[in-house]
């Protein structure tokens, strides 16, 4: 609190309190300083202030022990520079071109004075009470995004895209919520109301399965479907064992035919296959499902085909890339997150529905909101209050545009490309899956132990690869300890190593700072921790 | 774009474009003169650039009709202008003191630069590995908000706060999340792993049903609880039927022996009530349930406990009011949205649980994050990616302290009870619900109007109540729209009004810029307002 000298009364108290809310952070105070710095370059700032060593999690906790609310205030100053101290000084420099281990990427300069505009204009975008002009603007948001996956007439969004009784989707605060929204509109529509039967929204999971005479629920995705789908299954009464893993080939896409034989199995069992996902971008390797046949099964099946694109949706913004996702538009519920590929910060996902009629599965209404006939957008979101993040994607749109966003898109993948020749062009590293979007994956693998394990006896080749998987996982750890660069880890079952658990560096490369030289110095630096592990080596080469 | 002048190959452009990411805004730029606008006066910005007068929102729309993403990149001068003709100039000045009538509020001057700060750091608190520091401040702010409602001893918060295994909360977006996050914890208990039934999160709601051998689920609140409840029982598989309204007396609150009636009659049936809600903190009328008789009731029935406080929580911090909530810390779980009483931003919402083992029943882990045994937050949270909006509550407790909120909240109470007695003592306007907290209902009622409705028919009451609802829409609608001050409205059905159907006012004082000369001024515009409403008055005195 910018308060000083002695209070004396309740009422001296809150006059100084209200200065808080009244008078601005001075142009000398730390709090301004430091967004100077922020504004004048970011990447200096959080070099200059993120400590690269990393300091265990538990030295860490030391600093956030105490679970009492401070009984009296501290000045802004003060705290600012604790905050500087304390937190921003143990932050994880995602924007740092280094790290390339995950999805947060460098964001645009225009984004941080725009989010202070939008967080000052604190609007709530549950109704046009509190959001009045965002409401329209997200709208026409959620169109341009619906334009670039359905391709529909003007006509379509003349008529649809601000009427009050449709929605072309909804912002929500990431894929999760994404995703659990397309799911509950399917499940939704699967069992909706019928004769006397008031629907499932109404009359409840167990009632509907009784009318319906199902023996159970499923949804179906691949084996490499994101883990936010089991919290759908969950949340939605279906039952994680109602969510169906489809294997996958080589490339990690899900097998149309194992995807059919499934379909078939459930039905014998009077299992409804409601839902099936196609997975544009997978989180672990960046593969895109076959929409095209997978929606094909859907119309036979008369099942809603939902493509979780949360990482890969972005791609379409490419004219060169767009054809990766051929049959996205052929969903009937989409999942893009802006806070990835669109380059926005934490918090911004988005739903898309073919049909603009299809969130009136999940409609609601209230007293005080949300009244019959107006235009509230929280009508037919799963969340209620919701800030503005529209307003940040509306900027991006102009600003970046379709032809800068292609650009970024491009640039990504080919960077992947380029790291996954230089990888390849290594003796001990070994690609083990190539980027089909920005994502690859790879390993560190010594030269003669290479070749050793292609002549291994079975079991011999089974204690290698363990023996691999920790070495992996030691050159993860140290990298990102070290606090120069940051790949991420995962565990798959490559076909080219007949399916064994496979521990394996992955890598996204969205963020457009990180150079090729930067690429070089990750394999380099690995190579060097991999030198340090002498026992794992050693067990390597005995 | 900062791009200037020709652009020849996909190179260049691409250099070009990079310069969003590594050249900040100049000094004399567009948007660095709105952020030092914003910053030296909030206030002052908003007036000048907030137009006053309403648009209709079909003209708004007429902004936003494309759907097609621009094709080339504007500049971001340009385009900052064009969001300040175009957007902020039709934005909603939530933060206006005149601007009583939703729960949005000024916010403090330090959480502007401190959210700029927030974006540019880009955390995500799903996992240490993009959050690291944010992840055990994020746990301790949930610790200190904990302790607020439940007062543990110390070692229970040693124990736990920072325990991989155990988690005191969850932050999320808002109310309708926190509340859907304790329900879908409240139901997998409920319906959790039985012998050789492994529990609803995995076998599904139907399966579930069966095993227990219910006929149905209910979920209890009375008729004043917030409409995300609706959609949660639809969520969860329950449905809306399954949410069972309870009476509530003269004061909005629940009557315990209704509740009790309703849980025997559902038991009857053989449906299980394994939640009941408490309010504190109504969205209407601001009312607070009895905690303490809805907590016995929950004992004796085996009962999960939910408090909605998303509204009222934040009086914990006030120990002159915090009685109010009495038997709040008998709840198994409570919402408090961090954006409402607690004056942050929009998108900050969080649930608390009594048990810090209760969020095993949605623990969730996968291959390549949350892996078991982790510190990430994500394991039990409904969301996946998400921001650091706990590093703004943190500096809040720290910069507005106990005492800070305390005097903030003692205020605002203080205002709604001054604002009730100016009201009571005019002849033409009528009180209609009392502030417990902060948030009054009341109408405009003509003097005469007053008596001729004390003695009328049945008929003729019920008729003239049906002119007055109209004339409160009438001049809510004109006071917004006019755009001086803004009240809400909803509808009641006061017990002094024998039921009827009754539109109010609402009125919501948490903004610590509202003074007592504005609520003088609000009244008399609304009076003023009235008077212009001839064909509505004639039929009042006719």
């Amino acid at each position: 609190m910018n308060s000083s000298g002695k209070i004396k009364t309740a009422d001296a108290n809150f006059d100084n309190l209200l200065r808080i809310f009244t008078v601005p952070e001075g142009q000398n105070s730390t709090l301004t300083k430091i967004e100077e710095e922020l504004s004048r370059n970011l990447n200096e700032f959080l070099r200059n202030h993120i400590v690269t060593e990393e300091r265990p999690l538990k030295d860490i906790e030391q600093d956030f022990l105490s679970s009492h609310i401070p009984d009296q205030p501290e000045f802004v100053s003060d705290h600012t520079q604790h905050l500087l101290d304390t937190v921003v000084s143990q932050s994880v420099h995602t924007s740092s071109p280094g790290f390339i281990g995950h999805m947060t990427s460098a964001l645009p300069y225009f984004l941080m004075p725009l989010s202070k505009l939008m967080i000052a204009l604190n609007q709530n975008l549950v109704k046009i009470e509190t959001s009045k002009v965002f409401t329209p603007l997200e709208r026409q948001v959620l169109g341009m995004l619906h334009r670039l996956v359905y391709h529909e007439e003007d006509h379509f969004y003349s008529q649809y895209m601000h009427s009050a009784h449709h929605s072309l989707g909804a912002f929500c605060s990431g894929g999760t919520i994404a995703n659990l929204t397309a799911l509950w509109v399917a499940r939704n529509n699967v069992l909706k109301a019928d004769g006397h039967f008031k629907g499932v929204e109404q009359e409840g999971l167990f009632r509907a399965m009784k009318h319906y005479g199902y023996e159970g629920l499923a949804i179906l995705v691949s084996e490499r479907g994101h883990y936010s789908l089991k919290k759908a299954a969950d949340l939605l009464g279906i039952g994680q064992e109602g969510l169906i893993s489809v294997p996958t080939d080589q490339n990690n896409r899900i097998k149309p035919d194992a995807l059919k034989a499934t379909i078939s199995r459930l039905k014998q069992h009077n299992i409804k296959p409601f839902a099936i996902i196609g997975v544009a971008g997978t989180t672990e390797t960046g593969n895109v499902d076959p929409l095209d046949d997978i929606a094909e099964i859907c119309r036979q099946e008369d099942c809603h085909f939902h493509v979780d694109a949360a990482w890969g949706g972005a791609v379409l913004m490419s004219k060169q890339h767009q054809h990766l996702l051929k049959g996205i538009e052929k969903a009937d519920s989409v999942t893009i997150d802006a806070h990835k590929q669109l380059y926005l910060p934490m918090g911004a996902g988005m739903v898309l529905f073919k049909n603009a009629g299809a969130t009136q599965a999940i409609e609601h209404h209230a007293q005080y909101i949300l009244r019959e006939g107006s235009k509230d957008l929280g009508c037919r979101t799963l969340e209620g209050s919701r800030s503005g993040m529209a307003f940040l994607l509306y900027a991006c749109m102009h600003i970046i545009s379709r032809a800068g966003y292609g650009l970024l898109i491009d640039e990504s993948i080919a960077k992947a490309k380029y790291f996954a020749e230089l990888i390849q062009s290594q003796p001990d590293f070994e690609l083990i899956t190539e980027p089909e979007l920005c994502i690859l994956t790879y390993r560190y693998i010594p030269e003669p132990v290479r070749q050793a394990l292609k002549d291994a006896t079975e079991e011999k080749r089974q204690e290698l690869n363990q023996t691999l998987n920790e070495l992996t996982k030691y050159i993860q750890k140290k990298q990102r300890e070290s606090g120069k660069s940051f790949v991420s880890r995962t565990q798959l079952n490559p076909g080219q190593l007949d399916g064994m658990d496979t521990i394996v560096f992955r890598v996204v490369l969205a963020n457009p700072l990180t150079s090729k030289e930067i690429l070089h110095d990750v394999l380099e630096e690995q190579r060097q921790i991999a030198s340090l592990a002498t026992s794992l080596l050693k067990e390597l080469s005995g």
